[in-house]
């Protein structure tokens, strides 16, 4: 098998996307998520452009990915300016990775208008910034900008731009298709052009990107003339149209092309990796993103549906579990029966693939993610939904009622919504009520007040994280919402699940779970005599 | 110029992707699209194998397309039949269309393992089929179905095939890539087979899928290698991951590689004809599609937005407006000042530079994004805050107050909540409630119903999407929330945001900009004499 280097830019190039905006602790969890699925390289950040980023690389640092390596990104020093004497470099150096990306110009046209300086100029700032880089320890992956635009344009000057990367040092030199408007062709072409000149010298990498639905065309083309390090982000988050996508490149690559981009056993994981980054992200994915999309392997022509049961590729690529997706007949559901059964022996070990508990698994899962609920990423609730279907399940309190009134003008700006919560234990009933800064806030508070003096080992769990999706958006406000919530208890955290057309509703229900969980933990630890 | 004869099968193929569904009414919308936009031929139906589809057929005869053709499609007679003798058959002849597209196998596997005959019975099916529509003074297309999966697995008996057709007389011979799996080199070698084989006796066509993302690649590379009818789906609807989408071939092949697929005049008109067959449909486009898609040319790296602005090339492959597209800098806190100064002159042409109120534009957005709120997205709540800073706003209506409860159990499933509403509009007064399945349905509903007697074309618009991003995870229910609503009233589109702790305050925020950008606009409509 022939190895190609992958770097993922979900975390730079993707958060230029529109409507992308990472927190620290989102970037730490896509980072997670990355590393778990075998990308070897992460790029970021730019600390440079974005302290923020800066933040992140100290959070980082003392929790570092099992097997990634990061990669912080720069650019080249500013013309008339040494490279020790530019901030962004220096910002550079301080996120303290081992690898950095230095992006520069190769299109005369770029120097010209955009930096405004020479073209003699450029390639100084070129060399020497590699090379101080690479003085100070660093790999040096250098992107060259527009480097196919410029090569149109004037070829000499682009490689010139190239060649000045690979003598000051730089380990890869990668090609950026940075407007997405070229074709294969002209991408085959330049890519051989570069790794004839560079050869023994520097690898040749590939950037695409997808404004002329070229992007994984044109680094399928780089790779078969001879580039060994291929960038992208996952799901296609980027500028504009977005990079090309890595899930595709790697279905690709690896399924078809006899390439080793990621762990071969990691490759059923691509789509629920690809799942996890959109939801971190709070992106939808398109429906038919090729591999890895919901509608990917859906089959709605009865003809197609038949074909694919006489023999599965007369419709399909390939096998969709070969990337952990599923196929879909339309109307006529099919189940995913043994990943189901893993999560069941997790709580159940004796559990065999013949025992009626899978059966009803697979059933009421299907049920819930017709109505919207999804459990990727809500394990609290799934593991409550096994639970129930193992007969194993209590529960720690029952609903009577809750009423929650909002209103504007508000009391105080900090009050805007009342909460009034009556739930029973055993015998015992609660009637509390609590104020919050929003509907869900007081509905949160009045449970828990509510429920504290059953359960006071409550009161070390609290919610890390709430989000909210908005499922079928062409409803608009009538739409159905899926709300996510994660907590913790200091020790154990866990994530809970609840879909309504009332975004109350659906806050509720997570909020159960999410409850449910804690107690269940707290009373499996009392009987281990823990 | 070299001529392409384009055929659009979304009432066809994009009918058999899941969530579409059509009436008659917009197919005959969808016709009228694409009529207007100038593709010249249009695949409307499978008259054998939905009946509904005649109906259609009957409906358009006495409204015909200005200048498409249309074409019925259907499959080849089945094995042992004779065409006459085939019911399918004579659905397609009722059709009554000039042109009929016929799809039939060339895969051995295909032949032996789904339509379960001999390879010689397959081969005078395709020939019997031909002829017998060709006698009935058809212009006959024959789909050559999973063409090069069967050229890979036996070239000798796709050819055969394809041949067959040509020989009874079909007009085209189009390749079809059904699966989507497969490289632009299979596909230029396959197709540049047949156009060798077939030269002087059938033109050749080109069918590509989505699956591996390579639809717009693979039919780039048969039209180099001779293929000169060109099949897929204006929107990139079809079974799976879709068709190749014309938008995006057209804009390849006719913007950069001189071949006329529509009058040169019509480019401008591809977003606003992809947007409407989205539209009549129902299904979200994809934000980042190419060339027509809302971000296509969206800049927001400060970098980026720099680079444009000196040269637009420097990040944009095509200019926007070329394909009725249009740039966009989205307002970030990286935005800068002459991006917000390009947007104050769309509204205020005469405003330079120096006048005070870019400063008051560019100060109040930097407040509002700290405060959570994010205009990139929001170009009609932007505008408003533009108007506000200019002193041409004044309010269409006052809020007295409203007040929301929900509770559980509910009265019904589909009423959770009740929103009464009090609005001021000059002297008088209005005050009305509503139920809805959610608060923040209910209180749509109920400024709209108060709102009416006054501003009675508000009843035009409606919210087309609604989504929610929870800001800082960290305080989980406490958090602040952004809510961002998409209208339209059929002529324009907006967007709007709302930020608030409080999901119905940052709702009822985003739902007031949402009415006041309709009021504003039917305003300067009605006083430009509109």
């Amino acid at each position: 098998m022939k190895h190609l280097e992958l770097l993922d830019t979900t975390l730079r190039d993707g958060a230029q996307a529109e409507g992308i905006s990472f927190s620290v602790a989102d970037k730490l969890a896509i980072v997670e998520t990355l590393d778990a699925l075998g990308i070897p390289l992460i790029e970021a950040g730019n600390p440079g452009s974005n302290p923020k980023d800066l933040a992140f690389f100290e959070a980082i640092a003392s929790r570092p990915p099992a097997r990634a390596r990061l990669a912080a990104f720069g650019a080249t020093c500013r013309p008339k300016l040494a490279p020790a004497d530019d901030p962004n470099l220096q910002s550079l150096m301080q996120a303290g990775t081992d690898v950095v990306v230095i992006f520069g110009k190769s299109w005369n046209l770029h120097v010209t208008e955009v930096l405004r300086t020479t073209l003699a100029e450029n390639l100084r700032i070129i060399r020497e910034t590699v090379a101080w880089l690479v003085a100070r320890n660093k790999r040096v992956i250098f992107d060259a900008e527009h480097f196919f635009d410029g090569w149109k344009s004037s070829p000499d000057y682009a490689l010139q731009a190239v060649a000045a990367a690979a003598e000051a040092g730089a380990d890869v030199v990668c090609l950026c298709e940075t407007n997405g408007g070229c074709f294969p062709d002209e991408v085959a072409r330049g890519t051989a052009e570069v790794v004839a000149r560079l050869a023994g010298q520097a690898a040749v990498g590939i950037h695409t990107h997808n404004d002329a639905g070229l992007g994984i065309a044109n680094g399928l083309a780089a790779v078969a003339a001879g580039a060994t390090h291929l960038q992208g982000t996952l799901a296609g988050f980027g500028e504009r149209c977005g990079n090309a996508n890595l899930a595709g490149l790697i279905g690709n690559l690896q399924l078809k092309l006899g390439y080793a981009c990621i762990p071969e056993a990691n490759l059923p994981m691509l789509t629920a990796a690809v799942r996890r980054v959109a939801e971190i992200a709070n992106i939808t994915l398109a429906d038919d993103m090729p591999f890895v999309g919901r509608k990917a392997f859906a089959h709605k022509a009865g003809m197609h549906m038949d074909g694919v049961k006489k023999c599965s590729v007369s419709f399909e690529h390939i096998p969709p579990d070969a990337v952990g997706n599923a196929r879909r007949f339309l109307m006529s559901e099919v189940a995913g029966r043994s990943a189901v059964l893993d999560r069941i022996r997790a709580l159940a070990p004796g559990v065999d693939k013949h025992d009626p508990v899978v059966e009803r698994v697979v059933k009421r899962l299907k049920e819930m993610e017709n109505e919207g609920y999804q459990f990727e990423g809500a394990d609290g609730s799934f593991e409550l939904l096994v639970r129930k279907a193992l007969g194993t399940y209590k529960p720690f309190f029952t609903l009577e009622r809750f009423r929650i009134l909002g209103e504007r003008p508000s009391p105080t700006p900090e009050v805007g919504s009342v909460a009034m919560v009556k739930i029973i234990v055993g015998e015992a009933e609660e009637v509390t009520a609590e104020e919050g800064n929003g509907p869900v806030n007081a509905l949160d508070r009045s449970l828990r007040k509510a429920l504290y003096r059953f359960y006071p080992r409550l009161a070390e769990a609290h919610l890390t994280d709430y989000k909210v999706r908005v499922l079928n958006g062409t409803a608009a406000a009538a739409a159905k919402v899926r709300v996510l919530i994660e907590s913790t208890d200091g020790k154990r955290a866990w994530s809970t699940v609840g879909v309504s057309t009332d975004i109350i509703e659906a806050s509720w229900i997570a909020l159960v779970d999410s409850v449910e969980c804690k107690l269940i933990h707290d009373a499996e630890d009392a009987s281990a005599g823990a």
